[in-house]
């Protein structure tokens, strides 16, 4: 199990946001399958429009800031293949001062799991990229429980 | 035969300039080979190590320009494999008033040619991106009979 | 004007197939846009997705065949930025007797023209390599008239 | 500090392994520096060149195996940019039954730290994708004191 998961099936129950990913021919690689670097595209991918579209990216504009990450991991836990149509799940993990972490959790249509992963984001000064504190509007979106839900696993 | 060149052994001898150019797993595809794709990436990276190696690079930023490409075309002679050591050449074809235009040759290490193109790059303001006329001192070194020789097919 | 389009409002008006492209943030480069690789991923997104939706892929698979790359190029009319949505058309424009023509628009959210583009796909027999003659069922899904329309510009 | 690493001076003295990394321009994004995904591919660049460096690939191939990435992460210690040089360093962390653990080092011109990271190997049968034991001559070469030096931080 992954040190980032204790009860998989409440971990998983968690996740509201999602987006579908849609494989891009030169993603896969020789081995016929999705290449493990392409796991890190979709994650950025659904990291992005999850902080869209909790609004936190708007919030982060107006504050001239940015959000880097600082680590992440994945586990490959079955293979992607062209074709198949991967849905891409976010959470926030943990709000802390200057980062946040977020999980990621990808099935595919027959809703097996792919990947799981986390990451931290920091936030830092767009021009300096030095972290600077999340304001208390920012942690709030972090942390809402009612999400938006553009997609939902129950 | 590609409408960019007439004799192609002639057009072949006039390369100078040339980079090595080490394909990366993830540039192959399902197919087994190298994916078309890739073959724009390691034009772009032997275009910016030409554009460096004759002192054009410096140049334009000297004069707050930079170069992007207009338009550009690839033909695929031999497929590429993971592994395969690659050379990718390439030279000035034609230079305009705001615009030049370069030529590459890839080629395996049997000395088979695998790619064949050509592109036009135009000289723009950096901040406004308008084109802008290149200088004397510039169309002299992408002129230049006696390039920095990198390597050579000779 | 581009060579491979004479009356570019007549050639604009044929194209009835289209899909949507998302820019993934990896595809953007330090110069602020859409890297100009990326155009080439785009197209073979929306290549893979019209030979699908047209049926040619399944005659393709029964037939132990392969569709790859001859040639491909690209014309870059416009800047294309991350959060831009991107609507990537295709035409098929010639049919010989083992390859055929496409032909690329993409247009921006306000319907600008940011890339056209062209390329010649050759039919190969999947394990050889080697060119192999379309069947005339192919031929005439390529030429048919009345294509499925995921979208229009009319 | 990461949690695969206990005393970093010591860590990063292990190293003997490592490869130039080019990084290319469309690996860069719209933030102006090296991608966080980019990251994973010259991790996988780096073990692969180790794997065939140390003779591992070559007894893998004659068993009918492959070696897969499990899992991996990244510590983004410092951004990366066009044109920097960077040395990336792989060295064997554990050996299990069916499966190794890679660790991986990057340093810029100035030998600073811009990226560390992990990531477990699994050795599968490669048309079933099953893992399947590493043979002790595998082993061996994975524990080898003496690794082949292309590089040093010495």
């Amino acid at each position: 199990m992954q040190d980032y998961i204790n009860d998989f099936e409440r971990w998983k129950a968690e996740f509201e946001f999602s987006i579908p990913i849609k494989i891009r021919f030169s993603e896969t690689d020789m081995y016929g399958h999705v290449n493990n670097v392409s796991a890190f595209i979709y994650f950025e991918e659904a990291r992005i429009d999850f902080l869209y579209t909790i609004g936190l990216h708007e919030l982060i504009q107006k504050d001239g800031g940015a959000v880097i990450v600082a680590d992440q991991q994945c586990d490959y836990h079955r293979q992607m293949f062209f074709y198949q149509r991967i849905k891409l799940f976010v959470k926030v993990n943990h709000i802390g001062t200057t980062s946040f972490n977020l999980h990621y959790l990808a099935l595919n249509e027959r809703k097996q799991v792919t990947l799981t992963g986390r990451g931290r984001m920091v936030y830092v000064n767009a021009t300096s990229s030095k972290p600077k504190p999340l304001t208390l509007q920012m942690k709030e979106l972090l942390s809402a429980k009612e999400k938006p839900k553009t997609d939902s696993l129950k």
